[in-house]
């Protein structure tokens, strides 16, 4: 992991920003051929797709009660409690996101207003095979449930043997989620965008997935909404020589070890702990099971960047608009007005980027790639929408009747004038 | 304009979706050439284009204080008048959706939040020509302002004699907008989305635009957040037998002129009154200046659809998930509960749409082709962004450290679990 000395004014060039994985012509091509069959062919085409993806025949995809009978079997009932501990932490975060339609009256009896409404119906894409992430089922659809969708849709890739996680069918289970679809990929997400026999399309889909669920969810966007499409996930750590160096090696590597694509970042004042926590780094490295995913990842895009103070370590931080901040400092919570860009903000030592992942309560779907500089977290906001409400009383439209109409002229909208001047006519009528 | 006679369970086939418009292949390659020459020769290539686009050389886009003033002499002071109220209208609406910090603390010590901050530079883009929008102007920058964005850059193409239109510049005055380029098209675009010498980038870029335009914003998006990429304008008119029928007509042909491709749509139980507007919309019609854009726009988007009741008809509504909404009844208010899918809902005969277009106080940018049922009209939020802030305590960490490492392990993450179980150490420091 190397050290790089930062001066004054030398902020500007660094960046997380990598250009995201838009896929070969090839697979957009073939994600472009299924969306076609599966509109073309529906439950039919969506079938012969998970024989030839996921190497099994299922008829129904529909997963049944039994199937979810079996999952609760086999999971330890300790995992079963800590999920409901992760649900309840979830959804009390989430419950403060909830906003509500506003009306206001003016003195001239008009009212305008804010309607909010939850989506009609959302689909969750959860992936499968190895990296099964009950944790993906929280955080997409607890959002959902608390703006108040009513319709939600989740959707997972079987296994070979035509199976599911035991934790994914549990934790959707928990949350009262009935409509469960053993399918995937780029079939999964045509299904869910414009319908089938057997399943009605929804309006918006989001979570996870490898690069042909992206590319589907990039292809059908505007049919139906969809999340953001992540880029790798970063870390950044901030801070001063009160930390420790293996707590920040740690929580640098539990970042690492995602992906070989992500970005662990230290930005310190501090030309001790730099060289600390270097040599943390590696040997911690050397003992951990996923060693060559976060060796590369430590590799080509771990950095530790020492700079001429704290401030000048926060100016850092807020060019780079990480993912993920922890701040370890003495007082971590005195740089709350400073940070500008940041998708989720760990503080103090207590609080590594672990217990936000799964289990605190706000979100983990962040926005990487550097756009917390404009964009925010999975939320309850995104499962709703609103709707502006005009109604003019009589006083209202006849104080202003000429000021509107004066307005549409001025922009060369004559129909529009003339429709203010159409209710002219009414003493005559 | 034709009269459907719609059937209890057909509304399902109705719909306003049309594919965007997204160019010719030529189009764009024309669009990423100009982005790749600004990103490389900066001021010198927006010259250069703005020259051969805009058939005027601009040494410096930079709008001065001496071209403000003359606008000002030119509107006539009526109309500054009509901006100042529409401004004021326009802000107190949008005060209304601004959004706080919020953070709650638990018995345990930690503590949870969502930090709401402003975005840091939004670029508007103003169309120029023949259509001079003021109120794109008061509806892109009045969300900015009010979400506390520190710097708004305005962005409109010169006219021929390397003027801009008065009213953009009066209505971005009044604003205290004070940066503003005379450039457009896409080389207005790439000069927001990278900078140049002498241009800052930008972090957002919201506002309306010809092909070009919407090209060049698709194409910086994710380097800068952009705003939805409007489709045609469409009107949706919900009335009963107590609608005025010249009302109506003159209404639907307030949206008609704004676009060949706009979509104005009665629908309604009452016979009597589909076939009077029918007759009053060919009657008006003949007499707006712009006649043959309003006349084709009828011909080939405009429909009356008559229902077997009213309920039906907000079905219909529903299906249809229009940009505006009329409601034209005896109680109009009495259907905002069953109206779920709508950018804005007009209240009755004295709200007629042009109200809501640029001077009641809601925003224009509304969603359109159906895509209300999942999007909202530009506001406040979309110029600000959230970070969530996570603070465990030391006893929260306790009493949770066990689980958290255990739903990482369910994972397969092991880092994450040490990151967690790094924190034990501590005592033998």
């Amino acid at each position: 992991m190397n050290i790089t000395y930062i001066q004054e004014g030398e902020t500007d060039t660094l960046s997380l920003k990598r250009s995201l994985d838009t896929g070969t012509e090839e697979q957009r091509q073939i994600v472009q051929r299924i969306i076609q069959e599966v509109r073309k062919n529906g439950d039919e085409a969506v079938r012969s797709f998970t024989k030839q993806f996921d190497g099994v025949f299922v008829e129904d995809p529909l997963v049944t009660e039994d199937e979810i009978a079996k999952a609760y079997e086999r999971l330890e009932p300790e995992m079963i409690q800590i999920i409901q501990t992760a649900i309840r932490h979830i959804r009390t975060y989430h419950e403060r996101q909830l906003t509500s339609s506003w009306f206001y009256h003016q003195q001239d009896g008009s009212m305008l207003g804010q309607k909010v409404t939850p989506l009609d119906a959302v689909g969750v894409y959860v992936p499968g095979g190895t990296a099964a992430y009950p944790s993906s089922v929280l955080m997409n659809v607890i959002p959902a449930l608390v703006a108040g969708v009513e319709r939600i849709v989740l959707v997972t890739p079987p296994g070979k043997d035509g199976c599911l996680s035991d934790a994914v069918l549990v934790a959707a289970k928990e949350l009262g989620i009935s409509e469960m679809y053993k399918m995937g990929g780029a079939q999964a997400i045509a299904a869910l965008a414009y319908g089938t026999d057997n399943i009605q399309p929804v309006d918006k889909i989001t979570g996870p997935g490898n690069i042909y669920v992206a590319l589907a969810k990039r292809e059908v966007f505007g049919q139906v909404d969809i999340d953001m499409i992540a880029g790798p996930s970063e870390i950044a750590v901030l801070a001063d020589e009160t930390a420790l160096a293996h707590e920040v090696a740690a929580d640098l590597l539990s970042q690492a070890e995602h992906d070989a694509l992500a970005s662990s970042i230290l930005v310190t004042p501090s030309k001790t702990l730099a060289e600390k926590v270097q040599a943390e780094v590696q040997a911690q490295l050397d003992t951990l099971p996923r060693k060559s995913i976060a060796a590369q990842s430590i590799q080509d895009h771990g950095r530790i960047y020492v700079t001429e103070s704290i401030d000048r370590a926060v100016d850092v931080v807020n060019q780079l608009a990480p993912e993920h901040l922890e701040v370890l400092t003495a007082y971590p919570e005195s740089f709350l007005g400073q940070i500008k860009h940041a998708g989720a903000i760990f503080l103090g030592r207590y609080s590594p980027e672990p217990v936000g992942d799964y289990f605190a309560g706000p979100n983990h779907v962040l926005p990487t790639n550097g756009t917390a500089r404009f964009s925010s977290p999975l939320g309850v906001t995104d499962f709703q929408k609103k709707t502006s409400i005009i109604s003019y009383s009589q006083e209202a439209f006849e104080t202003h009747r000429e000021s509107i109409a004066a307005f549409a002229r001025l922009e060369g909208l004559e129909a529009h004038a003339r429709s203010i001047e159409a209710r002219k006519r009414e003493e005559s009528k």
